[in-house]
């Protein structure tokens, strides 16, 4: 089964820079992808002629005349830039063209356009955002990362229900546990609309297992598969997160460039200082789906080199074979008529 | 001249096996302090018997019959707890025995006895907590972690207010820079909480430098002194770099432990790892204060070991020789003045 991406090429702080050389790796990784570049093909085409002949009926180029800046707002983009590559990336998702959608462009437009052009699943009100972080036990999934801001407690609960078949598909899990984050673990602990949130979760047929709080997306007490938040306090969780490991690193490093004495004992433990980084390198976890959209559509870190963009596009490959957005959908659906089943009982 | 302390003794995971070694430490360091150890004196006489001597006329115990459990309600505590080692503790501040009380007791019990005893500023709606966490550029000091949810703008402009006077006096800046805990800096980012508070803050006669993200806690890309959230954002913030610390400290000790040979590099390397890791103990930075109290009340983390509970008993000296909550209360009542004859002005 062959599996077609669209990438926009000119996306993120590096452009084609990054996103070629990221796709000619995962092209030569996997020989069932196939890639349409979006992007401009003046500059495309020299830089791309000889993967162009190698990957010939694996790799093409779409035109697109226009690039979305990345500080440009949401909704000028979506006016102003209808033939911009990440536009043209997602029309190619939503004509059958292409299976799912890369980018590392402009976070606010890209889900702009990509609500616009691809339209919500029927019984999903906000699109979010998910994303695998690494913890002592693994890895954790957490969303939403930025998606919305003043989610209501049934908007937490659709998170919940969309992020649960995302781990159930990519992770094999069949019941995962989903952790609600809050600042406390006792019942009393919260604002509104965690705690309204929490009840509608206790009655749904989620593997809901309670409060957790911001150490669990890391490192908490016992393992979550899924974390569920306000995008406002996962956004900030993340970008703390982000902040922290920055400051580790940097403090890190100095410790090894003290003196010259300092500097020969890294050298004796570069390769276990190297093994360390690999474990919690954040380009290994670059990508983020957005989720409730009749489409895929990942968004890889603005500033990803590319190890990190070719990460994004795996995930796009991993979840396309998993028919994320279509189990989705499905179990929204189930969800959908349960509910309404359930009104109708009640009317009787 | 001398200040005076009353320490929570039995608060805490470890109680007075952490908070006895902790006081001595402090009253070998601060030839001026006098401590008051509250708590059961069957437990505390027999193990301060020789401190006690030693530190005649500073040391002293003032006995208190009940304890407060780490996980015991607020409001039962406050109900049932009348002779706690915490309410005790926090009534020597009232009275005007000691300048300030340090507890490693639970947070939410701690707060509302605070509160109940020591009663708000006038003009301050709500207690914030307040932290000063390592960043890449020294420290940067955050408020509120955790004793509000649902916080209106009003009262994110009060934290602004409050913690704005704890950096002058505890930092010695003049107009400390002050930031709003945001998911991006554009000025069309946020949830509507954060959007109100942000034109409160443009129009106060703060420092206030606009909004920040998650990573300024610890990396921003300039250095900010002061960073104001609601509660649940402050808390959750918190303790998500607390899980990413901790992931990143595991992962660093399994790349050393992975065999005989890297073993030996960690042998090698451990000066400069040590160095490393004192640049960011947590212990050398737990303690966080109370604001917006009419009396100054510092909470240790509950799992503090001695070096810890020793910082938070000297962030409490540092706070009551900058006359902190003095401070705070001047500035309040002079804004509520000039507020009042702002308001006085329209009316005329």
């Amino acid at each position: 089964m062959s599996l077609t991406l669209s990438i926009d090429a000119m996306g993120g702080d590096f452009g084609p820079e990054v996103t070629v050389p990221a796709s000619l790796d995962c092209l030569k990784k996997n020989p069932q992808l196939k890639l349409i570049l979006v992007g401009d093909e003046a500059i495309l085409r020299p830089i791309m002629a000889q993967a162009l002949l190698e990957f010939d009926g694996r790799l093409s180029i779409q035109h697109a005349s226009q690039c979305v800046a990345m500080d440009e707002s949401p909704s000028k983009a979506l006016k102003n830039k209808k033939d911009s590559s990440m536009r043209v990336a997602i029309n190619l998702v939503r004509d059958g063209a292409a299976d799912a959608c890369v980018s590392a462009g402009n976070t606010g437009a890209l889900m702009a356009t990509a609500r616009f052009v691809l339209k919500m699943i029927p019984g999903i009100d906000r699109p979010a955002i998910i994303t695998t972080l690494p913890s002592i036990y693994g890895h954790t999934h957490a969303l939403d990362l930025g998606g919305n801001v003043d989610s209501s407690a049934e908007h937490l609960l659709q998170f919940a229900i969309m992020g649960s078949e995302v781990v159930k598909a990519i992770e094999g899990i069949e019941n995962p546990t989903v952790g609600l984050l809050n600042i406390g673990q006792e019942e009393v602990k919260g604002n509104e609309q965690v705690k309204a949130a929490a009840k509608l979760l206790e009655n749904s047929h989620l593997n809901y297992i309670g409060y957790v709080e911001g150490n669990y997306l890391n490192a908490g007490s016992r393992p979550v598969d899924l974390i569920v938040a306000d995008g406002f306090v996962g956004n900030v969780a993340l970008k703390s997160i982000e902040g922290a490991a920055k400051m580790i690193g940097t403090s890190l490093k100095d410790a090894f460039n003290q003196n010259i004495f300092t500097r020969i004992v890294g050298l004796i433990a570069y390769p276990v200082l190297k093994s360390f980084k690999k474990r919690i390198d954040p380009r290994l976890y670059n990508g983020a789906s957005f989720l409730g959209l009749r489409g895929l559509v990942i968004k890889s870190h603005g500033g990803a080199d590319v190890l990190a963009f070719s990460t994004a596009i795996q995930l796009a490959e991993i979840e396309v074979e998993k028919n994320v957005i279509q189990k989705i959908s499905e179990q929204v659906e189930l969800i959908l008529k349960e509910r309404q089943g359930l009104w109708q009982s009640t009317q009787e």
